[in-house]
């Protein structure tokens, strides 16, 4: 995948949460036109976004909700069940072990794990919060696809070394630091402030008089 | 800005993460490629990121870090002081009010409201929860120039219309719901579950056996 497509990787989600919204409604067809007058992109973004799916549209209909899910669901590889682990029972962790959309794309969050003795042994939405000193211990026989890093930058490095050397090799890093990681190990950053940045790039925009972008 | 731009932008507050913690360290000087060593992505990309703010650096030094921080700043439009409402304490509210890095780019959350009777009157991270329903009163004089919503969905578009009533322009939505507004406001929306798209599309063509992207 060229780096260009990850801004079309990441509005699968918003197309997901549509169709699963649709077919909860009954509805059977969806066209482009729906969705992108939905999500306020252009037309053409969302004909070619569906297009990766590989999906063939109907002319007069579009697609149906049902297969259109289905196609973007293998698209993004959430067709199969994926496992998860998350370190960092803080409010981002809270917030991150709360999302019931997490369900519909098959990615389950089995353990979370905390160093704060005021963490561990609570329970957030259903998760029970390990010892992170356990982690090896818990974790050996069955490492998890993805770990999910929501600890402080200080001890983010620490938390990658640990599930690197339980054989963990994709990692969601939600840490405000860059990893280092062996190659083979994948790590997807998440930086909230860059959502921000590009608000006020259409803020900057929108107030010296230039064409405010399409899409929310 | 062409929507293009915006991975460019979403990379800024990285490098002024970076650029604060040398300037921390005493560093006066650096280099595109030590940006792009840290962040793990391609020199020439970092290149052209700075190069939209227009800064010329020193062939043999590369760029003073003050004068970086400061042409970020400006680009972003972080260089002045900008004021936001926070609407739902939740996990991710709770999350965003603890972000210390939001006073580096002089982004300043003012106030926090939540219509739930057991969040009014507390305080996160010293800010005090004030009660949805007092919103117009205690905004109207000086409604902030952005407004954060971070309600469930279903509440998302009723914050919206209150928001935009009330003057607010700027929308950093973190609900998962497109948003209907008026012509002129600006709505940037989170989807969390948007990186971990990006991340399966990673692993998805490192486990066939394609070459892994570049950068986090």
């Amino acid at each position: 995948m060229k780096i260009s497509n990850s801004p079309a990787m990441r509005r699968m989600p918003t197309y997901l949460h549509r169709l699963f919204h649709l077919r909860l409604s009954g509805q059977e067809w969806v066209s482009c036109a729906d969705l992108a007058q939905y999500m306020n992109i252009p037309h053409i973004m969302v004909r070619k976004d569906i297009a990766m799916t590989g999906l063939a549209g109907n002319k007069r209909y579009g697609f149906r909700v049902n297969e259109l899910i289905d196609a973007i669901l293998r698209l993004v590889g959430w067709d199969k069940v994926s496992s998860a682990t998350l370190i960092g029972a803080g409010s981002l962790g809270a917030a991150l072990l709360g999302f019931d959309e997490f369900r519909l794309y098959n990615f389950v969050i089995e353990s979370v794990f905390d160093s704060s003795p005021d963490k561990i042994g609570r329970s957030i939405h259903g998760h029970e919060i390990y010892d992170l000193a356990d982690i090896r211990k818990r974790l050996k026989f069955a490492p998890p696809k993805v770990g999910i890093i929501c600890v402080p930058a200080v001890g983010a490095q620490l938390v990658a070394d640990i599930l690197v050397s339980l054989g963990i090799k994709y990692i969601w890093n939600f840490s405000n630091v860059c990893l280092n990681v062996p190659p083979g190990v994948i790590v997807q950053r998440e930086v909230i402030a860059g959502g921000l940045a590009v608000l006020f790039a259409k803020i900057n925009k929108a107030e010296s008089g230039e064409e405010i972008p399409d899409g929310e």
